[in-house]
């Protein structure tokens, strides 16, 4: 596997275009287009919270078919929290776009992110889709990145290439989000496109075997977004023979999209809200993969873990009483083993619970004046 | 009920004492017993942490007995994580003060809150036990209320009166805790005295309803400590007939006990690490008192809740994702309703689930720039 320049254009069979569409007041990038030739294998992940923005509700029903040509996506507002009208909003972009390119509707996915509660300016998403159709670039994977950003302070894609059955196959990703929650801001997005030749259905399960180890291990303030949503998308242009079930070629692009995912996650983290410094909690000995999960992010969320790192005390008290705090009664002081591993930017934290053989990581970032400066004084 | 002033020693047949016995680098007040002229009805909560502190051990070993006649608890040294020693250094406290005071060691709680980790300064104890002892006085309260305080800014005790058949009852008590866990400190103590007569088993069900519906209700940064405990002891000197069951009397003293619980509560979360204002989360319309609790507890943990309040934005986008994050697939956009109550130093955050009839309500305090840095900065 090899790291190549680009993001979710890299891939053959995919074009895209970003551009101001007035919905952010700034007047920054805020409207985006990423665009494959013909209906693509498509997988998709979405937020666990009850409360979903009207496009999660969309993307929900549309990923089902399997095949998805275009995923249109705005940010300055998350279309959450807009009853009835959110719901016709987040349809009426599909069928805007559906027209002018094309496209089936119902093979359309729609994303946003941006202030919850207020009506999504959909004039200015309508008004602007056909200059954003005009624009789709083979080039313009970068473009997506830019206009997915939000308190976003860098830039996030990533793209890497990997030999499948002697073919060369192409994993490009962009993503966005600094808080799980911004302020008053929702949102961890991440799109990915490839040129891998794979059904929906293995797609699928190579998304959530990605994400469940990098996505799903990331948490900057513990707190759950009602917008978050990772979509992949497959061309299948690559020219190998189709990936239909779970074998080496199979594993080969679980591994390649893992990367992909993990290096975007990574990226989220450490541009967390008001972030000093990466935090990595090991955990291993668990008796169940839940436990090794449960422990780890336990660690990851405590605000005075996230603080005694802001400070560089390698606090193993506050991580104990983290740990213990599952209530899980077999853990104990006499059965935790704890280690620090202190770096000026990284700090790495190993826990051996001594129940079982289970392990898990979890990553997040410091608690700092800074991060409660942007969540709490931002009018 | 009627307040009056005092703590631990208001109520008839205690007296107690509170020096420096030099576990403080400060020298500031860190030793303190509490003492009941005769074994007295007692009950004990304890924190849930499966890490638990010694001193913890011990009072869940010696409660059992239902009679407790002394109470030592030292602040600088929370004796947890402290291995073999930590333990027998529990048990010997029990053991010098037993002999000073006439009293078996089972009759006696000891209780510890300050830095883990480190070796209990036993001899510190044992060479100021006889001064602690001999300095005894039914007006010594508040010296217990002064020498359990950590970071707390502001002493915390209580007293009240209440008529129950006729006679005169008096509950006090003083509490200590200003973060569930201190920089590298553990722990809410909270101690309460009385002379109304009641059975250890009354009195055990008397603090579960008392602390359910005060203390359990509180959350700083949600981070649960190896030492809580609350304890309770009761003389039976007020000369009413003995409570032996839930009966009118039984229901007057856990009225009056809970007003003691909940106004020593809410001093915690006033006194939260950098806290400038109270939070008050009121469910309603949860299918469960778990579902309730649970809601309350999301909303009162949110750091983006916290934040928002600290900067006076009632941002009830951060709040319905909150309540959402827990997954509960009925509630939704459509069936949550909420409103704010904000003023300068109160922040009533009130939320309608629609799911059923229980209530809970969760109190806690904003996420401010001095939180992180007392838990960060503290070398």
């Amino acid at each position: 596997m090899k790291q190549i320049s680009g993001g979710v254009t890299a891939a053959k069979g995919f074009s895209a275009n970003g551009m101001s569409a007035g919905i952010k007041k700034s007047g920054k990038p805020d409207l985006a287009l990423i665009y494959a030739d013909k209906p693509a294998s498509a997988a998709a992940v979405f937020t666990k919270n009850s409360v979903k923005a009207a496009p999660v509700l969309v993307c929900q029903k549309n990923i089902r078919g399997g095949k998805i040509q275009a995923l249109v996506v705005n940010s300055g507002n998350a279309n959450c929290f807009t009853g009835h009208f959110g719901m016709i909003y987040a349809r009426q972009t599909t069928e805007v776009f559906g027209k002018l390119l094309n496209v089936r509707p119902s093979q359309i996915l729609v994303a946003s992110t941006g202030i919850i509660g207020r009506p999504l300016p959909f004039e200015n998403i309508k008004r602007n889709a056909p200059a954003l159709v005009d624009g789709l670039s083979a080039k313009g994977g970068i473009k997506v990145a830019e206009a997915i950003m939000t308190t976003d302070l860098a830039l996030k894609e990533i793209a890497v290439e990997v030999m499948i059955a002697g073919k060369k196959v192409v994993i490009g990703g962009c993503a966005k989000g600094s808080g799980m929650i911004q302020p008053n801001m929702a949102t961890m997005l991440g799109f990915v496109t490839t040129d891998a030749n794979i059904t929906p259905v293995m797609l699928k399960a190579a998304l959530k075997e990605a994400t469940d180890q990098s996505f799903n291990c990331i948490t900057v303030d513990g707190c759950m977004s009602t917008n978050d949503m990772v979509s992949v998308m497959a061309s299948g242009l690559a020219g190998h023979p189709l990936i239909a079930k779970k074998d080496k070629h199979y594993e080969a692009f679980v591994k390649a999209l893992h990367h992909v995912c993990m290096d975007l996650a990574m990226k989220i983290v450490l541009d967390g809200e008001g972030a000093t410094k990466l935090i990595e909690v090991r955990v291993k000995g668990a008796k169940t993969i839940k436990q090794a999960k449960a422990a780890s992010m336990s660690v990851a969320n405590s605000n005075l873990v996230k603080t005694a790192a802001y400070g560089d005390n390698p606090n193993w008290g506050r991580v104990a009483a983290a740990v213990g705090s599952l209530g899980i009664k077999s853990i104990s002081e006499k059965t935790l083993k704890l280690n620090f591993d202190l770096t000026e930017k990284h700090v790495k934290i190993y826990l051996d619970l001594n129940q079982g053989n289970e392990s898990a990581v979890a990553y997040t970032c410091d608690l700092t004046e800074e991060y409660v400066k942007i969540n709490g004084k931002y009018n």
